[in-house]
């Protein structure tokens, strides 16, 4: 079989535990976020560490610049790593940034996190600004470079201008239609709507804060949302974005919510009573859970065709069209 | 012919006259200094400026990673910028900022300029430490990546350890024999022929401090000095490394000298009387004199395949076995 296996978003606390498990599953590529609120140097920093799993790890991972190194994975049993951000922090306020950070292989930045930042407004934010003097010359500078523009945690006037706006095809690496479980996180039918009649790609979430019923989902219910959502949008149009954050303490929960921007909680997803990571449903505790997800689709009745597009297929088409090599 | 032309060190004062010159002379590829004393946040905001050139005269230059860029610089009329440092300060105290930068195209790193530096010591210091404890670790990260180390303006016991201990042949990008020309900045017979015998690289300079004569070295003299070197090192190890420094002002030259680390004049290879850029030599003022020098070793009785090897020949052999291409 030539299919592949995408995970767009995972954030585990990264271990050759968690690099075998990917191989286990046959996982050929996953985008992993380096950044939520770091700036620039402290970003360097983590991608020094990523140099470094690269290194240590380099029979099960390596970095993935290009689409073509999602079937150089499969080809040689390995899991290609394509790197990205959850936030604009690691560009701060310097525009150049972007072909310093894309040329060493970051591929995909979301405009926000959940706050407003320099360049559009997050989805936890009262009023959306839409795009910023400065976010409309990013989403220009990210379709010059071949960075993948991410809204997954945008908000929704925001994220239905970037699509208008951008030449080229937008992602929500990881959120689910909010028709099917209402969060602010999850995503309009309008949104979804307007972002595959452009080409974009939504990635679903496995993130308990993101499914119908959270952590007690099942996987027929997870799987029926995926069919019905390509009835509604196209199988063509539609993949994986886990969100796993397998193995990360609750510190990094509390982190990722809060960063510097606060000096009190903030529960984001959560709430008081249930503060740190959601229990995981059952049929998706960590990387080896992945191939569930197809055994899932075939037994709702998705044709063989369809579930590879889904499981990856549809990520590696939109690599290959946001990924491009600058001529030199 | 097939020959290529390559000019291993320049510092000018960039601009599209320059670039076009650089096209007129039909130079392949130039190494170009993009760090003396800055450290890492403004070595990043040098290179977004070489972007920036990119970008805008990209029908004269192009960003060049590997050897190979050297032949399409050729075949498509331009010229293939390599970058380099002529100081270890864009690493700082980190030295996995070595492997962020191999993926910038940093392809060139003195270990010192002419200070000491946490690496080892600038030919200027009186006491020469050797290779410091990360200066030992920095040139083993340095094999690892591909990056060519440049002593250019090191000590001698500094380059000769490093010539020893480096698995890799080494660079003097810019400097001259000191047996022609005595100056701190020269190296001895010792360290040419520690270096030749590595399969090593010198690369001939045009600064005048250290020519023969000074600003009123003559054409016959210094390409002389090139043959009675190939005579005695080989006429594989030799290249040319102008140290141009075309339409730089003088206050270049005294923060070249002075960076950051005195509060006092230092006046470098001049002196109090003659402070400034010192005026080049007749025959070589700007990048279209490059050519002049194939004339000059031509009339010495060089023959042609020996003139291809020293006017870029040499320098692509060497790029070839320098910047490996790391496998994934």
């Amino acid at each position: 079989m030539d299919d592949v296996l995408i995970d767009c978003l995972q954030y585990a606390n990264w271990s050759g535990k968690v690099f075998e498990e990917m191989r286990d599953a046959h996982i050929d590529a996953v985008h992993v976020t380096i950044a939520y609120h770091e700036g620039f140097r402290d970003t360097v920093l983590n991608l020094e560490k990523w140099h470094q799993y690269f290194q240590d790890y380099s029979d099960h991972i390596f970095q993935g610049f290009y689409a073509e190194d999602v079937r150089l994975a499969k080809e040689t049993g390995r899991t290609s790593i394509f790197l990205g951000f959850q936030n604009p922090s690691p560009i701060e306020d310097d525009i150049r940034l972007l072909e310093v950070w894309q040329k060493l292989g970051i591929r995909f930045m979301q405009l926000t996190y959940n706050n407003q930042s320099l360049l559009a407004s997050g989805c936890y934010e009262k009023q959306d600004t839409g795009l910023t003097r400065m976010g409309l010359e990013v989403v220009e500078e990210m379709n010059r470079l071949g960075m993948v523009i991410d809204m997954s945690h945008s908000g929704e006037k925001s994220t239905l201008q970037v699509i208008e706006t951008s030449n080229r095809p937008v992602a929500i690496t990881h959120a689910n239609p909010s028709w099917w479980h209402s969060a602010l996180r999850n995503k309009s039918d309008k949104v979804l709507k307007a972002l595959s009649q452009t080409g974009g790609m939504i990635g679903f979430s496995l993130y308990p804060h993101h499914l119908k019923n959270g952590s007690l989902c099942s996987l027929e219910d997870f799987c029926g949302m995926i069919c019905k959502t390509a009835d509604m949008i196209g199988v063509e149009n539609i993949g994986i974005g886990s969100d796993l954050c397998q193995d990360q303490p609750n510190s990094i929960v509390e982190w990722m919510r809060a960063g510097r921007w606060t000096k009190k909680i903030d529960y984001g997803e959560g709430s008081a009573s249930n503060a740190g990571f959601p229990v995981m449903p059952d049929f998706y505790k960590d990387n080896t859970d992945f191939p569930n997800l197809q055994v899932g689709l075939k037994k709702l009745g998705m044709n063989n065709d369809d579930i590879s597009k889904v499981m990856g297929g549809n990520w590696l088409r939109f690599f290959e069209n946001s990924f491009t090599l600058k001529s030199k």
